[in-house]
């Protein structure tokens, strides 16, 4: 967003607001910033809290307040960052610009029409606020290495996810046909199911094999899926090492004739000049 | 494959054929595999849906037309593969050649003997075909090093696997001891069986200790899993890291004539400009 | 602690006693860690056993004499502690000073007011013993580089959690919404934690998706998670990496003169006999 | 056990046969290994059939006929090795002998006291010949580097799972607390049972917290295990790490004047005497 607007005049108000809003250098940003996540955090808890039904009976009415003024602070924050957005369209289409919009609308649907079935998951859109969070990212000095580190790896766990999913299809009609459809393995898309929740060593339990020869074949599936576990993990960690330089075992001791450093820590003399270390 | 024909004829159908089928280079060959996937991609879609109970009866029809559709253009294509391949039995009796014949027989046998119990199991030998999708496996860049990597770990992997095995069936038979053969420890192979869930922290729940003896047993068990674990995904670590170049510890020091940076910690000249350093 | 008095006089008793407490280094010092652990141990042996209602019905009496026995020597501890260090109240508002209080203070309360539901609260601050025993950590030598990794990799880790957290909140909401609210994504909160139980792994089944759409979308969640388990992993073995020294190229060819091996690439002279390479 | 008999005179039998049992590289000896080894396949697999039930009953006969087979085959072996041992004692209390001794007794005690409860345990040992297969480790080039890193790490893994253990008493004391001693967190034991079946991402969840802060609890710990999972792997990793050279990214080409080499690929002069390359 920063590039929308980069050097916008001083001295106007949309000038002031823009450096408020969009840059987090300034007192005024850091404060906006602040106020911002901590207003996500909030309302993330109150739509959190209104959908435990024993907590929405009785707080319904306090959290409505909260969710109102909650929902007025982003509609304010939405009005000021299209005022002061160079390109107001620009901002509205874009994954951000919607994300705020669909955020504040439900209540203000909610006038019109209420307590539709569909309604609910329309309120839950509130919750999408949080993506906001993830914009504050970049802000967050340590996050750079991670997501380079994920971005380069992310192909390569691509093509290996590929491949998985070619394996539990594989694996979830083998089982299928082992444990005859029966014990939840009652179609493919069930055993592939069970296949991902096998490899991915989450294993809920709730559908198991119970054949001997299907918990045979589950068993070979678990010791490869062992192996293969170690596969994501290799590909970031191998990305990850590249970011961290390798001291080398050198003696810090430079050569009293030539000065030269890197000299082993078992060498006597200096492997440049010859000279007694 | 590619081999089977290195350099056919440029003019004979047959040359073109093989050019489409086996280059992928080719824009023909780039169209024809990406027709091969999706095809194989919906087939295996009918077969997974034609298992839901629900589903068959209601859309059995249409899956089966479907399914015909899908089935007489692999016939096709195989018919083709044999025509344009030099040695057609070579082809025949190889992997890829039996999984195409096993793919598209079960449908034709249909005619002869349906509704057995063992058919349901032929007929899902049409999900073979996914195999399929592994062969364009070469064709994705980014698998070259992963290949790799799991094929020089695989030894490692395999030992460390028999390892396991052993280390299983001595857990397996003493906590079969331990749980005096109730709570699912029936007998050694189940207890082995729950010993693979565990060791590969899997861990359904369908068999768990309920002893105190046991319950202890178990927890040595997880923590010692908590460190062999880290075995596998060591060794591919240890191999993919091979692959990734560290940068080298290089001295701070710019070139005096050049101004360049980036020179070893030992070296007597600027590589750049040849300049005393 | 070892800072508070560095120089002590060798001759008072507190000195003594300063050194023996503090100092495991001597002799004393060895004695008195040994004797220290040992308590412990035994002293969260008796609280878990207290907490079997079982144990506790049977053996209550015992384990009440015994609990007494550790409590009076962990009492003495405590005012030795007091009395040999150099400022008491300092020590006192330490954590370490308040875990030894909380840990010897709830028998002694037991007089006043007993049987109270919150007094087996209070019992149970008995096992924050073992806190000290974390504090002979530094005294483990393999312990630090461990500690160190972990520390250097702490925020990133704490980073990856934030990430992780703003994750569960949007999948957890996606489940509440895709389940509709049933098979235990009753809440949006319940369903973070499901989704919590499924990125890590541990997958402990009590909530498991029932619908089609759920499964077919904690499928993804499930293999997204196999990537996203490896970055910690990644984050500390990359710091655990920098620690080891990775043996450099080393020349083939020995020394002419001494026929030492191990020379540098780069190495002009024999590092060992400073001989002409 | 190699060492016991270094160059044992090649005529006499005992040399011979000593040859035959402790040296794999002749072919007797590999000839012998590989028997020896398929019989302790069988004969765990006789002992697991013979734990089921059902199995028993049926081919009860069939087993116990082939156990004496093996039995006696073992036997043989037992004696042979006696035989030709130098200090026959010392292999007798060895690790070894006394699993051979063990592996072999209970089927002729058998004929002394049967059906006795305790039998059952007794004839399991039978399945400790599996611990020979481990002695064929060795035998195995790749499993070398495993061995050694895994020895390497032992120490810090040790190291690592104290602190764990610390971790879960603490974790399941306070567990035990929130949950009120209820949904299988009766007891410190249990409830340390169920930290260490969550740290260890195994979850059965046989045992897992159904009150709203036990579940936020376990949330957090998850996440921290998360954290903590990574730390063996880390561990192992970085060991196995050390045993892979790296290549460092140089130029193969030395340099024309001095024929010096270890360019860096972006190297345009000799950084050793600063000529052309």
């Amino acid at each position: 967003m920063k590039k929308i607007e980069p050097h916008l005049s001083e001295k106007t108000f949309r000038g002031k607001l823009f450096r408020v809003i969009y840059e987090s250098g300034t007192i005024g940003g850091k404060l906006f910033n602040v106020t911002l996540i901590s207003c996500i955090v909030i309302s993330v808890l109150i739509v959190s809290l209104d959908s435990i039904e024993s907590v929405s009976i009785r707080y319904g009415k306090a959290l409505l307040y909260a969710e109102w003024v909650i929902t007025i602070l982003f509609s304010i924050e939405f009005a000021l960052r299209i005022t002061c957005v160079k390109k107001p369209l620009k901002y509205l289409f874009s994954f951000m610009g919607l994300v705020d919009l669909l955020s504040i609308l439900p209540l203000y649907l909610s006038f019109f029409f209420t307590g539709t079935k569909y309604f609910v998951v329309i309120r839950t859109f509130r919750i999408l606020r949080i993506f906001r969070i993830l914009k504050m990212w970049n802000f967050v000095e340590a996050s750079h290495q991670l997501t380079k580190a994920l971005y380069i790896s992310s192909i390569k766990i691509g093509v290996f996810i590929l491949f998985l999913l070619v394996l539990v299809v594989i694996i979830g009609s083998l089982m299928h046909l082992i444990e005859g459809g029966k014990h939840g393995f009652d179609s493919i898309p069930h055993s592939i199911y069970w296949a991902i929740v096998t490899l991915t060593t989450v294993g809920y339990g709730d559908i198991a094999p119970k054949t001997p020869a299907g918990r045979l074949f589950a068993s070979v599936i678990m010791l490869l899926g062992y192996g293969i576990i170690a596969v994501p993990t290799g590909i970031v960690t191998a990305e990850l090492v590249k970011f961290t330089k390798i001291p080398h075992a050198k003696s810090v001791h430079s050569c009293p004739s030539c000065g030269k450093e890197g000299h082993d820590t078992d060498a006597h003399f200096c492997k440049f000049c010859g000279e007694k270390l």
